[in-house]
């Protein structure tokens, strides 16, 4: 399986060799090694929603600790976080599992229809705590979307020079979007396709509806005959919005929910040709063994051992 | 015809040798080679209109190598896309064409009347990618102009210094103009003028019409009755308006239309002493074979094989 | 009790030696040293609320000298104030008490509903005058929350890479909360769980009511049945908020209060696993003598000494 | 006459080695060279109103070159326009004649009622192209004004280091102010003032009418008696405003006018003691014939040549 | 009396030798070297309120050079004006006084209840032209007083590093205060104590009057009972506010006014522990002789010469 992590970072080639040795880290790391597929473990909720809505049903939660356990247990690709989460155990987890450095976070104890996320860490600190990635959230559709698209650049070019990678959570919202259109497929194919153009390297999208938002598109849509009528569906046309499927394009779990319900969007995702997944609080607000469980099934489904 | 080519370098001669070897690399590729005309293939509809409304109708175009091989094949003179599709084949097609990496882009996701673009790449960013130039847009008559006119100023003393070519696209647009005064001949002329004054190598504007839309103006071109009938004479005066025709002026194809309608505009731009066409969804929404031959009639009327 | 200093510092672990070596400056000195407690003695009331107000009362506070020699003599762990307060004796005291520099400060002759503070001092000018750290407010649910969280972001990375510790003030304060929401345990926990994500080494925050401001925070706090009846449970939870009590975490004294109210405050910070105390004007708005006693008597609860 | 010149330097005894040899430039080149008196020729209509408007009465105009050789074969002092226009045409006319660059323009495609010129240009473009001088313009009156003279304020400073000279262009102008305010006397000579102490070496004004704007300023004018009747006891009073004739102050002509009246205000500002004309459309908008013709009489004015 | 100076400079113990040999030039110079006042000429008038305001009265000072040579006549301790003023004569006067280069600016032609001065000159400049300090001016109480508190910061840091000393003229203003409250003997003491927390090593107010702006300051001053009835108690208290005496306080005269009421303040000052006076308007507007002797009359005040 070696061959397809190869045959990705050709895709890459126009990267320097540090960033090529950071991408392959991320997928030749953990039980899914080499097949091209990630399953990641974010943990940023505590600066977006607060510590006890994040931790409080699993109260291991609470330690930086627990995360970079979970992740390397489980067996996962990658552990994100904001900065003091990954400071507080980036030296004494060193080289166990690659690390993604968040740059920026967004909290509601301020709230407002069009989001801004700060900046909360920078390059040199993902250096300094041997991350492989940087990852930065963008809201297109959001009337702030300039600052965050010139903010991600900046990092971009400067995560670059320097080695590493980039990943972009692409997350449709702001007064440029109804609620429903945030995951219509028309948004989230356009939300990656814009990811792309900044210089991602990996693209986190959240799962998309059949819903279609605007009215340009739409038309589009209609008389091309793009096919998206199931999820596997879907997830090829955002891949294939993803440069042709020539960029890495992982899919984001979202709330809680049932098993059952994060399982069928797996095979959804494995269907249609996407990479993986990017799984937070339906892993870390169980019990760990449960946590494990649930993330084996997953790696299973992707690396075709469970149907 | 090289004669050519020297007349126009002449025209920068207070450029360096860098930014006059990259003019000279634009002035001497494809099929058009040493003519003193461009026929330019952009590839930013992915950005700027989202993924499916710019490649579902053919659908190879979805993937950024397709471009650069379409560039390639039909001989055009150089290929301009934002960041993320010049990083996926930059290196791969390394030195067999040149490049025009667009430094600021728009989505439609979320709208304003006066639009800014996000700068979304850099002249570091081109120098790696081996560019010959950096493209840049700016709307003069949005309450932004001033953003964008400072951003150009910046990226075009830096491109400078660096050897690179600095080409302008000058779209009139924003709470200063009327819809139909976007193309207004004394609009696109301005814009022209205004492009040349910030210091741009190559400049790209909208074909204009006969409409004038600034009342000052008005009573001036009819005062001294300048000629604005055909569309050859307002091509002819959009030249004279880039310092006398010393500057290269190009114009663009705009939304797809009928061949024999572009035809027909090509022919204009050719009698009026206009410089060649960047010529986008025209080329890359129809079967490569097709753009293939509708490029080379282009080429041809422009090197004066078809009349 | 050294033993208790080096646990703490493993929690720092991806700190450099310089930074670990000025937390252990904070944990082992005065008459707390070592007890992995501290009783801070912070003057910043000059610039915040005006002279007389912090002053009148015990007119020797009007001396930037007057709050050096009272936490020497009293045994503070530190003393923190304004750039201009701590340049008028840092030469003088040089070495006799570990300095934390404020970095930004807010008046209250213009006032508005969403502070923003202004930067008042520079990680330079920390090192200039000698200081083991930096301090800086910031008020989480105000509407330039953003703001302050970039320049913490910046200051903080800068006096890491200089070895300073960074103390971070997170006051929940603006149109997004409540007046009785500011210190509401489910907010107060929140900004302790931001100032570390930020990757603050000591949060200081307000003692929290039982109070619960934001709603669905409130969901989860009741069906996980968080204990926070006690002021020791709020203490508790706050510090578990603050990766799992892997900070250190001080609580604020507020307004000038009855000595008893203070002390059972105290024991409440104590017995929840609080680090200590952070208090100006119930110590410096007293005689000397008096203060001493006080702080003596507060520092005792901490150490064990006075139940 | 070249005590003259001597005498004027003197005024700039502070300003180093470089910037005095490029004030001299100004002075000892072309018809009045040594006589302390100037003329320059400014284009910058081109980007301030647009082609048209500037060049289609005299359609040579049109091309960079002209006001080159224009101001060469009339015997200005220098020729003041925008980068493009420079770049145009630096390299080939080489020491002919001292070049200003203007930093900074403004165009009416969007229009405000407090205009805020866009930085077009940069003291290193200047090097580049061999100038003697950078020119700014400032609005005071603008709600913009402090922008501006930031703006000026850095330019200046770095210009002053490399040896250049600064001509400030003081235009009254905005929502402070009415619009026969924009040229009355006591705001001419506020305008005059302001730029002096920004540290313009050569400022430029409009010519002042009798009106008085400010009440406060108005007063004093009254109970003073500073005589204001006559254009020449007005441009007296603005070269007194302007450090007691210590900088050298020119005149704008103005939009197109009859021959007749500009020679009258050419011995107006004789007359008044002030050092001459920037003198810009109705230079380069009749045929160059007469352009020369009309120069040499405005020359021969402030030689003392013309009475 | 050099003791005094002695004394003065030991509470600037963490400055400099540079800074530290500044404030002992601004000390030590003028008639009143060595006794620890001070007497400074300020002219900013021209820039502030327009030249016919400033100078029609007593035309001489129109020319930069007279006020360098009235300050040097009157045996002033230093000089203060903006930067065109300094520029016009610091190398012909180089050596014979010390220079204060005012670092901001505001005019009148555009106003505003929230004032932000222009920032007009750097620490450079000051160094290019010999100066022994930068001069800053604030208005706290102004909305914008963020903005002016950061630039000052910067300004500060830089000035300190070169060996600079800081003076900073705080003068509450904005719409966060009402008129009379601008020199409420609360906001007064408040606005230096915030001048001295931001590092200024001089600090210039305006005479007090007796009236009680904040209601939280009132109380306090009514319960603690500070003695602010007559000028030299609330000159008294002022100081007393800028860290205990341990910063030089001088206060402005303010418009033109009698002779009799300005030696009446200054006998206020004295008397009140002040350190001097800055005086502008009421010496350069009127004839240099008589300058002179109302110059030396409050210098004679200051040296207990005259009672």
């Amino acid at each position: 399986m070696a061959d397809r992590v190869q045959e990705i970072l050709s895709w890459y080639s126009s990267d320097n060799a540090g960033t090529k040795t950071n991408i392959a880290r991320l997928l030749r790391h953990g039980k899914l090694a080499g097949t091209g597929k990630l399953v990641v473990l974010p943990v940023d909720q505590g600066f977006e929603h607060g510590p006890a809505r994040s931790f409080a049903s699993n109260p291991g939660g609470y330690s930086p600790l627990y995360h970079f356990q979970l992740a390397i247990d489980a067996g996962c690709n990658a552990y994100a976080a904001p900065l003091g989460f990954l400071e507080a155990g980036a030296s004494q987890y060193a080289g166990q599992i690659p690390l993604i450095l968040k740059l920026n976070s967004h909290d509601t104890l301020h709230d407002e229809k069009d989001p801004l996320p700060s900046v909360t860490g920078s390059v040199n600190d993902a250096l300094r705590l041997g991350c492989a990635a940087v990852g930065f959230t963008i809201y297109p559709g959001s009337s702030h979307c300039n600052t965050m698209y010139e903010q991600l650049r900046e990092i971009a070019e400067d995560a670059k020079d320097c080695g590493l990678a980039v990943v972009v959570w692409s997350y449709p919202r702001g007064s440029g979007l109804s609620k429903e259109g945030e995951t219509a497929i028309d948004v989230v194919a356009y939300a990656a396709q814009i990811a792309a153009q900044l210089g991602a390297h990996v693209i986190k999208v959240k799962l998309p509806t059949a819903h279609l938002e605007q009215g340009a598109a739409k038309k589009v849509y209609e008389s091309t005959r793009v096919p998206i009528a199931t999820l596997a569906e879907r997830v090829k046309h955002v891949v294939q919005s993803s440069f042709d499927g020539r960029r890495i394009v992982i899919f984001s779990g979202g709330a809680k929910s049932e098993d059952a319900h994060v399982f069928e969007e797996a095979r959804g995702i494995r269907d249609g040709g996407g990479f993986g997944s990017i799984i937070g609080r339906n892993s870390f607000q169980r019990p760990k063994a449960d946590a494990m469980k649930f993330l084996h099934t997953i790696m299973g489904i992707y690396a075709g051992e469970i149907q």
